[in-house]
């Protein structure tokens, strides 16, 4: 399993990937889920993946490397060559749809599910920070304002604190709170999503640098952010009133 | 889609269901998911169901009117003849068995999902409160007080406020309101799950009598519930610091 999450803000954009990786319950280890794929003075372009190592690893590399060749001659197939971040969007899917044909097929097979699920942020040239969901088939969803977070993996139970506390207006340091409260709950309910996490942030203003950042599993940060709110859940699960039809029945 | 959770307490069992039943997001209606299956002196036995509204149906059906006779000649193969919860689980699972071989089949024929899983608990005789997950094969488990609460339907959005707060050894009114701060995490996040809320409460004390309720759209509690539990959970957001290691950077 994995969880990774992308919050797209007036301040810039957030990306955090779990590490854990697992075949079963006793085959797991640690891989890192969220991936550079361009760091240049022109474009920045992280993504985070979901689903298949192998094939999300197929996609990258592929990415990275570089797509065939078309008709029409196109020859830097890279990100390097994308001109704005839907064209990235485009050829990650695009890459994705290449390995579904490849590797997908081989695993289809032999009745192994493949799929792969992608969230693709950044920056190219002059525009702001952007942030897409590549679904399984290649095809993608761009991050709005209105709704400004994207998942992928075991996305349910870290969703409810997302719902309500993330805003297109927040700062960018309490969003990455409240995405790490979100891995806190899917952590708690889902051994399948484990620190390691990694994370970078990306302000809308291109002058400042991308910060990266990886939480160990002892971060004392994130174990205190843990346990203060289960404290302050149970404060205020204790501050709310019992259902009233139920008293007289309790006397 | 739907939610049901059971919870298994010291002081007894609770049992709430939502009541929204939906074909595609067009075509959705209230239907009763908490049943009551048996009201007597010496036993009162209720179940919550999801999945297909027609197995359901059919199940809880077959059980009221009674299985077909087998072999050995027992006749009175309803729950009024169970001995225990457990025989009670018994029979409920082999309703399920029944109904899959055979309406289950038709629809599976026309590429028709049709599983259905339920929650059966209730009492039998001077036998402490009990409560199963019937799962859509027919198998099924016992809650037990390590982890007393089971869930159906839309689990997740609603699973870690239950992991977080409750326990076997807390008031009953108190575990009624952490159930319900479950439902409304999870009917904010799927429009699938929606009030009005059936509930039953069971006293470990047999003297008791048992205590029904329904939250309906415009429960006064339940909005107040929702509301205050938004504003206490933006505070304790609130309360928590912002990363550390991004002090720096947003300077």
């Amino acid at each position: 399993m994995t969880y990774c999450i992308g919050l797209l803000l007036r301040e810039g954009l957030v990306m955090i990937a779990d590490s854990r990786t697992n075949a079963g319950v006793d085959n797991f280890s640690a891989y890192k889920k969220l991936h550079t794929l361009a760091h240049a003075p022109d474009r920045q372009i992280f993504a985070c993946s979901s689903g298949s190592l192998s094939i999300s690893q197929s996609v990258i590399g592929l990415v990275q490397e570089g797509l065939p060749a078309i008709e029409s001659g196109e020859m830097n197939r890279t990100l390097m060559g994308a001109s704005s971040m839907f064209r990235a969007a485009q050829l990650v899917g695009e890459a994705v749809q290449i390995t579904n044909r490849t590797v997908g097929a081989a695993l289809a097979a032999i009745h192994i599910d493949s799929s792969v699920s992608l969230l693709l942020g950044g920056r190219i040239g002059d525009a702001p920070p952007a942030l897409y969901l590549i679904y399984s088939a290649g095809n993608f969803i761009e991050c709005k304002s209105e709704s400004p977070f994207l998942q992928i993996g075991e996305t349910k139970y870290g969703k409810p604190i997302l719902d309500r506390g993330v805003d297109f207006d927040m700062p960018i340091d309490e969003a990455v709170k409240i995405g790490f409260l979100s891995f806190d709950s899917a952590m708690r309910s889902n051994l399948g999503v484990a620190r390691p996490l990694d994370m970078m942030a990306m302000r809308a203003d291109p002058a400042v640098p991308i910060l990266t950042h990886r939480i160990e599993p002892d971060d004392a940060y994130f174990n205190a952010l843990s346990s203060t709110w289960s404290e302050l859940l149970h404060r205020a699960i204790g501050a709310i009133p019992n259902p009233p039809f139920m008293e007289a029945w309790n006397e």
